[in-house]
């Protein structure tokens, strides 16, 4: 089936992280339609083994691609790391992105030393996509990953700054980033998860004004631009794009954590429930 | 069917954190067989609907009954709040046991002023059965409640002490038990979450040594083993009782994050991965 143009770009998270993913690519494209997917009543999936995180990512594009879609963008970076070519292969010809690749063209882009930190949850770090994206990019590049687990909590509590927060990113960093790293610090660190951006305030406190924090979300925008394109599918009806959301559990939490990630009040009734 | 009384106790929890029930059971009831179910694929309970949590819950009961047990002990305060008349109600005449009536009998026998405050996760402290339970048994008490959402992604890292979770501790506590709390200070405090126990030690300190801090999971062995004395279901085989353990997903985790929990070495080898 030949996609129309007029049909939305899908978007599917574990949660709520990819909400980041989605107000980059309404700020990019503001003229589409964007469909937004978040397995609440599954996440997190960065504590998950790598058949469970599969299995749920396939039904969950499932969902999108049966409401219609003109492309998939996972804008999970566990998602990514763990199934992106299975879903690109089941669902071909249907364009399908992923987060990694683009975050990793934006680090070695951005840094001078070549060396690079990517952080995320247990299963993106555990799978070690960045540092197999980077190296692809930049085969003399030097790259450390750290899981941060807690980070993920933290930005659906809202607790985002302040000296706390600060002094957990330090719990996490201190080996990489502390006065008593044994190894040259990074010039370049990867928020490897679309939670992450929320702390993104405190995390550049933590590691200093010379270190670049890059976060992918901006870069998957520009990428998804760029394959609209390529492929002719760039909307050209007139007037605004329309984003709508999906949750498959608890609507009250996803609006009012979504509104966090949003930047601007989600309400209750914008948020459709559905199952997978 | 009558019951065996050599068939083993069904313990189900949404993780981990009933393992810490499982530990004192095996300590109270060293005869006893017990059978543990976490759902690890789709943990945490805690920040999920009332809903999800009732059709999670009815499935992992199920998948233990069809193991065959003679008792239940949803050894989780977010399914029992949510989910335990239900599941009475499903496997009548099995005996089902949850872990918020015990803990509540628990801080009103330990609370002298009858200001006890409940700490959980966002679906047990929503649910405000603790509340009910309290005053159920001591009309006149003031409860508060307070959800403690980092604290399960705390335990199931190991950040159990020090400086940065006694912080975290009063990130949350101080506005009731703080220089500043606004009420008279409660002098019970209970762990509303099976998580929450290995964090003892720090909550302890930061609460002040005149609050008792009552664990559910003493009082609920006790109360499974008069239980089984009632219904003359007292294993009496002779040998030691054994543990089997269940889990959703990520056996790796499961052993790494249990052994904290148990207090003892748990092999990937003793745990047996189940789909629900």
């Amino acid at each position: 089936m030949q996609a129309r143009p007029s049909l939305p770009i899908g978007l599917f998270d574990s949660g709520m992280g990819g909400l980041t993913v989605l107000k980059a690519l309404a700020t990019t494209l503001p003229s589409e339609h964007l469909l937004y997917l978040g397995d609440t009543a599954r996440l997190p999936y960065g504590t998950k083994g790598r058949e469970t995180i599969i299995r749920y990512t396939l039904a969950a594009a499932g969902k999108l691609v049966a409401r219609g879609v003109k492309m998939l963008v996972i804008a999970c970076n566990t998602a990514t790391a763990n199934a992106l070519p299975v879903v690109q292969a089941k669902f071909a010809p249907l364009p399908v992105l992923g987060v990694v690749e683009p975050g990793a063209r934006a680090a070695v882009q951005a840094s001078v030393s070549g060396r690079i930190v990517v952080i995320g949850t247990e299963a993106t770090i555990r799978s070690d996509v960045y540092a197999k994206a980077i190296h692809a990019l930049r085969p003399d590049a030097i790259t450390s990953a750290k899981a941060c687990t807690l980070f993920v909590s933290m930005a659906e509590e809202g607790m985002m700054q302040g000296r706390l927060v600060e002094d957990i990113c330090r719990y996490y960093l201190d080996d990489i980033f502390g006065a008593e790293a044994r190894t040259p610090k990074p010039d370049t660190m990867i928020l490897g998860c679309t939670h992450f951006p929320l702390l993104k305030t405190a995390l550049e406190r933590v590691v200093g004004g010379d270190v670049v924090v890059v976060d992918p979300a901006a870069t998957v925008a520009t990428g998804v631009r760029e394959e609209l394109i390529a492929l002719d599918l760039i909307n050209t009806e007139k007037g605004e794009g329309t984003s709508h959301f999906m949750t498959t559990d608890n609507q009250e939490r996803f609006a009012r954590t979504g509104s966090l990630f949003l930047g601007r009040t989600l309400t209750v009734e914008e948020i459709e429930l559905v199952d997978l």
